[in-house]
């Protein structure tokens, strides 16, 4: 595991695709843990990003005291621990210490940083909105770090034991599998050809097909 | 493909996982189309949901106008339109009549929806906060449509056709492969086991698999 730091703005594309985020805190001498999946960027200069959170939840409470916090992903093996903070509240249970999980120091600001994650985004708390019944938390965003196994440039979705959790719903969770790169076709006159029906494709790819195996017999045979 | 309508609340499970969503708009006899992905649930009731652009985006004046938008999640196969919609802005081209797409109407507001998507969202704009450099849109949630093949309850990740599209930066596009479910495992007494190290883990599964080969050999067997 190698730990590397990045810009600020590299934040938001930790967010991308919608990961879960593991919100850790610190008020006095207590500190907290929960799986938050309602976030988003919201700025990019200043760098913000906003976490919603019920004002039932012990988390609520610590945000809005401490008036910072961390958000950190974990991968595959992290699953059981995840589902579990979002199961119970750290007004019960010392859900940290009970977990046992290696945590190390904030390099910003005073909130824990679960070791077991593949990234980590340092928040302070510009501000607070209520929001119908939850509360948007709008987080600054101070320090950024992330595993270069999982991280470069955008989440690499490669590894599998590097890929960012993501929850759907019940208890169903799922990590990024098939990478997709779009192809933008142009026509003879350089415009973009987006429209393509499954009978073009077809026909398309068969013209391709035949037109490879043509120049395979014969490599000296132009382009058709 | 069969449409469904869904609770209000089920657009918030749309945006678990953080699919792309493409946002259409229509104000007086223009129509426009871009991908979004910094979106997220607000709240429940009034069931709302955030979606943050740019003041620069020519959908961030149709939907100030117009006061409605929709979300329509792709599929892959709207891959390369996902991505040119995102490249160009409405203001110099007719995006959505460009790309030939089909569209029927929205059921509660007065905006084109995406037919070769698998799922909807309609919002009516409840208000809006500039937050940095972008607006978060707060839109109320009126209506609510997913392909039962695609989402039943939650995504269902299944058939590869109907997986939802994520975006993680520049070029790179990715669908939800592997699904997990945790197992919270617990112990005699009936305390969650959280913690659980590699060797641990390593021991268990060791002792596990000596079980099952003795029971295989004799299957009256008592479990150990």
């Amino acid at each position: 595991m190698t730990r590397r730091t990045l810009d600020d703005l590299d934040a938001h594309r930790l967010l991308n695709g919608g990961p879960v985020a593991l919100i850790t805190t610190r008020w006095r001498t207590s500190s907290d843990v929960m799986p938050a999946i309602w976030h988003t960027p919201l700025s990019r200069v200043p760098p913000l990003l906003g976490v919603v959170v019920h004002p039932s939840r012990h988390t609520h409470d610590m945000m809005r005291f401490s008036e910072q916090f961390a958000l950190n992903f974990p991968a595959r093996d992290l699953l059981n621990h995840t589902h579990y903070f979002g199961m119970v509240s750290g007004r019960d249970v010392g859900k940290l210490e009970l977990s046992k999980l290696a945590t190390f120091g904030a390099s910003k600001i005073d909130v824990p940083l679960l070791a077991n994650c593949v990234a980590w985004v340092e928040c302070v708390l510009e501000d607070t909105h209520r929001l119908g019944d939850h509360t948007l938390f709008i987080g600054r965003i101070v320090a950024v770090q992330a595993d270069k196994e999982a991280f470069d440039e955008t989440w690499l979705a490669d590894d599998p034991a590097y890929r960012p959790v993501h929850y759907l719903g019940v208890d169903r969770y799922a990590t990024l599998g098939e990478r997709l790169t779009p192809e933008l076709r142009t026509s003879d006159d350089g415009a973009i050809e987006l429209h393509e029906t499954t009978a073009e494709r077809e026909e398309r790819e068969e013209h391709e097909a035949i037109d490879r195996e043509r120049r395979e017999r014969d490599p000296e045979a132009p382009p058709a």
